[in-house]
């Protein structure tokens, strides 16, 4: 198991016992993002950002910085040299010569693993296209482990735009390595992509187009994705769904006491306020989480821990 | 007097006994603002900036860096998770898992209010609305008593627009707790607010709609604001108004030879270019004292000085 | 031969003597490019980049970082106080009492003489209109002398662009001063500037209108520009051109084994992907080497080293 000078592109490349190990790591990471270290001074990271994010970008920075670090780039396309033409792989190959490693952005699939091939540097995926966002994936497999014991056993179901919805994907294919009880619930035109149904339910329980009411007083993880209004061609046909997917105080009346309720965030409106304030609420804490899985993964493929 | 977690929203919320405290520690600041400091080192400042600016998100950086810490954050709200519709209070409580402290700037009135409610560390107002700069005025405060030894006994002019300017608000409630003379000078569609004027006039001898010309000789300070030209629906009325509200060497002839000039930057065209070479300009000074005035606010809030 | 406190503007200003401080200095920043320093700590740099840019902007960032200072600054002119009407002397003013020394790129010519002649902090010009670019100048030499060993006696050619190009006026500018010979290749249009031939024809031999596949088995360098399609006012002008200047393995058939190609970057498609994996190739490696001849300017200008 060696982490030093490797991609991290998709949640795929990574075995069960590698994954327990960044988690391992990232549970070691915790008093250090609250006091600081010098772990990685001297070292930079560029973010290169060619969509626009707030919390990706200022959670890799923020890592970053706790562990003695520096940090350069770009948070949108359109401040790049990408407005005059360059292509992703000179960009590449230029910004390997400032940086210790490279987190990446794009509205392309595939784009991180470009990128790696061309990096003498390590690329980490910081989320591209709509098919993944492994860093992600890491953070909610984190969250869960660190409020519930452990993964294996658990009831989880996936709710909302399992289509186009990037974390939801890399969950999946995570989940799918540990012994779990898999849920998903979404309307009929975003349910999840055929091709990550494909590997994963030949070796979890899978039920899909599961009924939140009626899984919902048998589930220990609900996790929330945003419905992108941008997908549906008719807006009552939005409407329509969007309503029926809003989880709030009456949705949780028959939940466990200890259900963890997950959302990768930003959040629109498909998860009410009120909900914010039950115990059940663990949205807020996963950004801390990322902070801890991010500072994880930069100290292991740069080499400062095994 | 407690400032270790203390929010700054607004100048009302301190009192002159608080505003002494913070322009001490400002002085206190002057050595370190050249010499550099480690008193935060390992703290994060955000800068989170909706709306624009280069002056006060630089300032705020540079404080930071000076006093050891770093700086995350964005320059604009298109960069941001605003574009898929977050609100503000789940942009703050993800935040504040990052930074140590939160310098915002916002379009909105009350933005700063409503994060310092969902924030656990303090919010810092970098300007909201047209409503309110604290800030700025304890730079303001800080720079008359460096220059004139004390606020007490100053006769002061607040010149331009004194409706839409947020900095000229901030500073009215603040000169109002000391014992100084107010003059107002403005064209009639940008009078002062009613509800400032209301709550200075009883504490201060206030001379609205004051003419510059009979007042120049008499003034310590004269306080210059931009005029905005996008507030006028008519483009005559601006040229006729706008040209009564400009500062040149003849404005000045019977000036006090130890008057200073003050203007919150940036200028347009309300200070001729010939007034910064009289010993009265002081408005280029003035961008210093905002880099110690913010180290002080920092390392207040922050609990790194008493 | 004295560099604290000199502003970097144009290429013109510095003798022989003083570029080959600077090359040398340069060379001595290598290990430190590697293993950092700390002999810029608690130094700003501000990066106020009216005009995008990744590389330039970065690379001075980085370079700020190896030496151990920090960074402030805006990556274009949207997000700078420009919007409310500020003039460039007055933005100047401001920022340096931020920071110790002030990298600037803009679209006008002589803004960076502008921007010197208000500041008490250096000015290093990093692309000004289409007039010089002298940090590039600065890399391209450098390169050139840690690649052949020295720069007189070699037979350099450069090809594409050279009349709006700003790198290949400061690069022709410094050539001159060596003991070279200059081939300028380029299409009728696009012609070095007249000025800048005035200048260098009377102290090296310069061929023009050079045609590179007669003068390609004699040249030690070949530096080659990207030709910017919006110059052209006739699309299909633009693509016979186009295809003239484009260097691919067949254009180096019968190059020189020892010659060298260099781009300032970003390439578009004027050197086919085919080229880079050639042992001519030095394109990447220039970048590498932009970090440490910005390290030396840096620490030369802010009085680190003589």
């Amino acid at each position: 198991m060696e982490f030093q000078g490797r991609d991290i592109i998709s949640i795929e490349d990574f075995s069960r016992q590698e994954i327990n190990h960044i988690l391992d790591v990232s549970r070691s990471m915790e008093p250090l993002a609250s006091k600081g270290s010098d772990m990685l001074k001297g070292k930079i990271l560029a973010t290169l950002f060619f969509e626009p994010s707030t919390r990706t970008r200022l959670s890799f920075e923020t890592a970053m910085l706790k562990l003695g670090g520096s940090n350069i780039g770009f948070a949108e396309a359109e401040i790049a040299s990408v407005k005059k033409g360059e292509n992703l792989a000179d960009t590449v190959r230029t910004v390997e010569n400032y940086a210790d490693a490279i987190a990446l952005r794009h509205s392309l699939e595939g784009a991180a693993k470009l990128a790696a091939e061309f990096s003498k540097v390590p690329i980490i995926n910081g989320g591209t296209g709509a098919e993944e966002h492994p860093t992600q994936a890491f953070i909610d497999l984190y969250t869960m482990r660190k409020e519930k014991g452990k993964i294996d056993g658990l009831k989880v179901a996936l709710i909302g735009d399992l289509r186009y919805g990037r974390t939801v994907h890399s969950l999946a294919y995570a989940l799918a390595l540990y012994n779990i009880e898999l849920y998903l619930v979404s309307p009929e035109s975003l349910r999840m992509r055929k091709d990550v149904m494909q590997t994963i339910k030949n070796k979890i329980p899978v039920t899909e187009d599961a009924n939140l009411e009626s899984i919902i007083p048998h589930i220990d993880v609900l996790y929330v994705t945003r419905i992108q209004k941008e997908r549906f061609p008719d807006a009552a046909e939005y409407a329509k769904v969007k309503g029926a997917y809003k989880i709030d105080l009456k949705t949780l009346k028959n939940a466990k006491k200890d259900l963890i309720i997950l959302h990768p965030l930003p959040r629109v409106d498909e998860i009410a306020p009120e909900v914010d304030y039950t115990p059940q609420a663990r949205y807020f804490q996963q950004v801390w989480n990322g902070i801890v899985v991010r500072m994880a993964l930069l100290s292991l493929v740069l080499g400062a821990v095994k």
